[in-house]
């Protein structure tokens, strides 16, 4: 059987950490195109046997990896003139549209994962979120998760953009939440490492049940005099109070924790 | 030397855990007093040589730990007539005034964790902050340190205000969070479990530096069409919608982020 002809479009962060997993790997050949010629020149000195080429050179067969912005997909998608090649994209929110518009065999293929500038990455922990237009697609998504050894769920077009909700709430609010944390023990010369451990935890406690059972707090016990108290401390503090009182106010009027 | 006195007051989550702690380490001698004649039964069925004994057996040089609601420490603290007795109290919010009052020897013993009801606790991973009146309550203060083998901080009740607040951020409000994807993820038939690896990720992420080198997502960014697709999916949910709009407001109006 021949190895699978890959191809990475794009040189950023995703272009990196995929090329890293799949580099070296016996079972497939990489190519790698961009516009970028510096970083073309740094990602492919980081492994050898990586092949720059044009777009005019995909051949048949080939799976293309679009590590583009979400607003460059279908541009990227139209330079892509040979037909038989399965194109994949790796945008929560995008349909799948954008490709099936020019190509036959598309997919996504969505890493529920925040990739920062400095985390290593291993794939083996990442769920991903796959939706494919072919049989053909199917294949080449199966090639990548195989390569990668992720685990992979198939959901449709909405179902992925309202996870992709969720995990904006879960990954960029809660981070969010620990920045403002850490500006405000930081003006107060508070020691902020005193609230790793409690981050910590309360990322670890969550399983496959309601988080709701770890809920405590002033909010949720109506203790207004503790509240009372944060919203003075915040009352020269405009857009922390209103975070605060944004988010106080939902955990007091959700009716679901009596559920 | 004689060893200490420490006598746990009440019968909740946070007696029990520190019950746990203390009960059969040979260097201080445990009593316990409770109303809830069950649940000491319970608690002193769990370890041999607690003794339950009454305020009026509270002896000279007792230190007293006050594992009740914030809004009984002021009663609790007058119903123990012995004045040569340091008064501990665990609450991130009040003052040492409600035991100063009635005991001239009081301290503030307040654990940086949110005690679930599933919780085993490990007290040397818990960051404490302390507040002390006098030579005697800082040496009952560093008694109970030495047998939880804990990592005290001295804070005046100001700070410990701010930084309870800040406390509550990351742990109540990011597990609101937690708690709203879920429900989201069910109501919709999605993979939660597939939010756990990301939900771990962003909190050990977290080090004593600025979070905002990992913040990511369509608010940070400022992705209008990413947002405005999200919007959409909750212009049923009213709550939620508040909820998504407060903290994505709140990220994109966030100065901060250029420090």
């Amino acid at each position: 059987m021949q190895v699978p002809n890959i191809i990475i479009i794009g040189t950023g962060r995703l272009a990196r950490h995929l090329l890293d997993a799949l580099a070296n790997k016996p079972d497939c050949s990489i190519s790698i195109i961009g516009r970028d010629s510096k970083q073309l020149k740094t990602l492919t000195s980081l492994h050898s046997g990586i092949e720059v080429i044009s777009y005019s050179e995909i051949l048949p067969g080939s799976i293309c990896l679009l590590c583009v912005n979400d607003s460059s997909i279908a541009q990227v998608a139209s330079n892509i003139s040979q037909k038989d090649c399965t194109l994949i994209h790796f945008s929560g929110v995008e349909s799948l549209d954008s490709l099936k518009f020019s190509h036959e065999h598309s997919a996504v293929f969505w890493p529920i994962k925040s990739f920062g500038k400095d985390n290593a990455v291993n794939w083996g922990d990442i769920p991903v979120i796959a939706e494919v237009s072919s049989e053909q697609s199917k294949a080449a998504i199966k090639t990548i998760q195989n390569l990668l050894t992720c685990n992979v769920y198939y959901l449709l077009a909405e179902q992925r953009m309202q996870l992709h909700l969720a995990a904006v709430m879960v990954n960029n609010f809660s981070n969010f939440l620990f920045h403002q944390a850490f500006l405000w023990c930081k003006k107060n010369e508070l020691p902020f490492e005193s609230l790793i451990p409690i981050i910590r935890q309360t990322a670890l406690n969550i399983s496959n049940e309601d988080p709701a059972k770890f809920q405590t707090g002033p909010a949720a016990r109506g203790d207004e005099e503790t509240i009372a108290k944060h919203l003075k401390l915040l009352h020269n503090h405009e857009s922390l109070l209103k975070l605060y009182s944004a988010i106080s106010s939902a955990i007091q009027n959700d009716e679901s924790a009596v559920i």
